[in-house]
């Protein structure tokens, strides 16, 4: 098991598009939340995920990821996922020994701005 | 995907047991619902399993299972699961080019007739 910390953060401008080694198209949907925690099905390109995510625990939270087969990834995302599908893009920027990673929405959060995480 | 088609019945006697060819220690804990699906892991002797079932159509639901560690799913038990964890032992008893399984419950359910599925 893991432990997820993550922040957000909403991009000043583009000015990181130019230092971008490469990007992922996401689709995500929610199978189904219990308390903060969730269940997620993910399509990252051609990999299929499931994720099981902790309730939150201060910053972070116990995350379980498992690779699925795309093909049940999509029918999940198709016939189980509760609420629309999160379709974005997501960028990889390298700064330091680190990397960024900034989305770009589409579909149903289209229009709000980039968020790096 | 497969689909689940379950159907449960109580056992008049033991007369099963006789005929069983092995069992497994089923340890299941129930980590989200969403309308009349579910999201459970269970501990299937030194096996981890995480599994969606999607909602009742009819007789059938589709599942969907995954091979997990066993370390996780045992984690996910101890941390996440919503309840009580149920604990049988299922018996495999062939019949014919069939073959029955037959839960024996302990834990929370103990006292309950053993049910065949």
């Amino acid at each position: 098991m893991a432990y997820e910390i993550e922040r957000k953060f909403l991009v000043a401008n583009d000015g990181w598009r130019a230092a971008a080694s490469g990007s992922s198209r996401l689709r995500d949907g929610l199978i189904a939340r219990f308390g903060s925690g969730k269940v997620r099905v993910r399509l990252d390109g051609d990999r299929g995920l499931l994720t099981v995510k902790g309730p939150r625990v201060g910053l972070r939270r116990a995350e379980y990821e498992y690779e699925i087969p795309a093909v049940e990834a999509e029918e999940m995302l198709r016939t189980l996922a509760d609420g629309p599908i999160v379709e974005k893009t997501r960028f990889r920027v390298p700064h330091g020994s680190l990397t960024w990673e900034v989305d770009v929405h589409e579909g149903i959060l289209a229009g709000l701005g980039p968020v790096s995480a």
